[in-house]
């Protein structure tokens, strides 16, 4: 009887789509959860049943994996009311003993009910109810229990569990594209990607290289792609590289200091837009938040993207830096962000805040910008992994 | 002693800009409060002091504006062991009396000093205690307490107080230019405008009123602005409207059923680029979120796009439609966007998912669209607010 405990999974958005969408959707997100746990799976009436071969790596893994809403440990067992109540009897048990139930605190049975029985959900909970009082004697509260006992009857199975574990929420990673993402060292744009990967989208990270800018080492974005590739199951999750410092050593002689970070910007939108060609990529992501350092103004924002014609997205535009922090760490970045690197020293003392667009345009055409961005582009590569 | 219970006002990202911008933040900052509560104010070492002539509705319209992380009302004395005391014991007393602090659990008393003076940051807080303990005889416990009291001593000032309430956050509105936000009578557009009015900018908001192919009713627009406005405490919030009925006439005779949807929002975003430049704005607001709606792909969202040279910003781009709910019930648009409304007749039964930019841009070319933006324009005109 306890030989079976599937997980329970619920997936929320991809429940409102087209009957074909749907069925899309679940695919991609069955097809993701088996990447990554190794299970057996059964679909029935909105729910996914997991089998996995490993139960505690499976609840870790399923927390990471987009589309999902919620899921729960179960025991299943026949839908008869002996079973039930023997299985109710032996799951309470074993809560006891694990201390996950208190017999002094109150607490409930809830049932769900999917096809046709001589028993009515209100029934099957007092006969469970009824089952746990006989093994506990714990006190009932149905308005404000300290605990709450799940029974899913569906046909001749029945699920027994206690436990809803948030999911990561989102569409299943696959179902929605794929776009680049700028990718940096810093806080934000690790996040950005996230939130985007967490909308179905496959990534290709590109980042600048800045070196002699910048001390040239690719550890930290290693690390953060690592990181970000866990939350990508069932996704080709790809990172590429430019070398951007001959560029940015071109902006700092042959163009006005204040305008260095701007045209970094603008070049970065550039390049990308060609990569995205590349890559079948329909967008660019970047970790943008108004007003947060100085180059994030509006004149800036404006004047950065206008030479580029593909979809700029900004998932962090209107959070503050609080609460993008509190993502990174919650998604595990944070750690990698902050360690310390150097900076970048092609950036001027005072740079541009309110940047005008037919000067920009004017500097664009001055430092043959069209060229430079075939030179960078020419040095796209992959980036050793192993580090 | 205690005539003076000032609230001090704490503000976060301003703190870290340089010292020009900062100065021109806080002074922004405090003139948006001073719009919304009759007070007096002093600023002094990065900590606004509010003395307000109601101190129940200052504490509530403080929680509206953007740009303050917390705030704590205080009781003022002056720096004297012996003033203090009476204070701290004066404090308690009626805390214990409105039931706010329980004599049964534990406290502890933390002090924050700023200038110079004969005792220690960890002395006051032991003489605090103290007299807490006289009064109270209330168990002390400095690692868990269940309350904690706060002593902040300014030079000749002590402030005591024992709640931090959490501000708003973001930036002061006003800080950071202004933007056309793009607002229907849905969820997701308000918790748009909302984020970005949070980031400190000024919002226009432009209203698409597809009468006949909705009931054309102002009702919920005029809501959701007022709502809205609640926020935008010292920042020129407009509303403006447009009428659209004819040009999605002309899309649903003259262009394919298909792709009604699409040139109705590439429409849009032409459209708010000619208002921006108007209203002296920089960048285009609206709710888009990946994969949510049918018309929200990649595709849909490059091709509709494409025909804007303005940034458009998308706050939402990777929240989840729950979590867009979630801010919506909190900001209090909720309950005006689920107003019963007919929908729009205009949408066709199978919109349009993957659209192709060139042929968008060859029907574009067909319907005159660019003498259509003229003539949506000529429409343009404010709305009746007294709805």
């Amino acid at each position: 009887m306890d030989k079976e405990r599937p997980i329970i999974v619920r997936y929320g958005e991809i429940g409102v789509k087209s009957p074909v969408v749907r069925k899309r959707f679940e695919k991609k997100l069955i097809s993701n959860i088996k990447v990554l746990i190794d299970c057996k799976i059964n679909i029935n009436q909105g729910r996914i049943f997991l089998f996995p071969e490993n139960f505690e790596e499976a609840l870790k893994s399923l927390k990471k994996i987009f589309g999902i809403v919620s899921y729960s440990p179960t025991l299943k067992t026949k839908t008869d009311h002996d079973t039930i109540k023997l299985a109710v009897q032996s799951y309470i048990k074993e809560l006891v003993e694990k201390g996950e139930f208190d017999p002094e605190k109150t607490f409930a049975v809830k049932c769900r009910r999917v096809g046709e029985h001589k028993f009515s959900s209100r029934e099957m909970a007092g006969f469970c109810g009824a089952a746990v009082i006989e093994t506990t004697h714990a006190p009932v509260d149905l308005s404000n229990p300290d605990f709450t006992l799940y029974i899913e009857v569906r046909d001749d199975d029945t699920y027994i569990f206690h436990k809803k574990i948030k999911g990561a929420g989102g569409l299943p990673i696959g179902t929605q594209g794929r776009m680049i993402s700028l990718v940096s060292g810093g806080i934000d744009s690790p996040v950005a990607t996230y939130l985007m990967m967490k909308r179905g989208v496959d990534i290709t990270i590109v980042n600048f290289n800045n070196h002699p800018f910048t001390s040239g080492s690719n550890e930290k974005i290693v690390k953060i792609y690592h990181k970000l590739k866990e939350y990508a199951s069932g996704s080709d999750f790809r990172l590429l590289q430019v070398d951007y410092g001959e560029f940015l050593k071109k902006c700092t002689e042959e163009a006005p200091p204040r305008m260095t970070c701007v045209l970094c910007k603008s070049g970065m939108y550039q390049i990308a837009e060609k990569i995205a060609k590349q890559e079948k990529a329909l967008a660019i992501i970047d970790g943008s938040s108004v007003g947060q350092v100085a180059s994030q103004t509006l004149p800036n924002i404006l004047a950065t993207r206008y030479s580029t014609s593909m979809p700029v997205l900004s998932p962090l535009i209107g959070l503050d830096k609080l609460e993008i922090s509190e993502i990174a760490e919650k998604i595990g970045t944070f750690q990698y962000s902050i360690l310390p690197d150097s900076g970048c020293e092609a950036a001027p003392k005072h740079p541009e805040t309110n940047a005008v667009l037919e000067k920009v345009l004017e500097v664009q055409e001055e430092i043959e910008m069209d060229s430079e961005v075939e030179k960078v582009l020419s040095t796209l590569h992959k980036v050793d992994l192993t580090l």
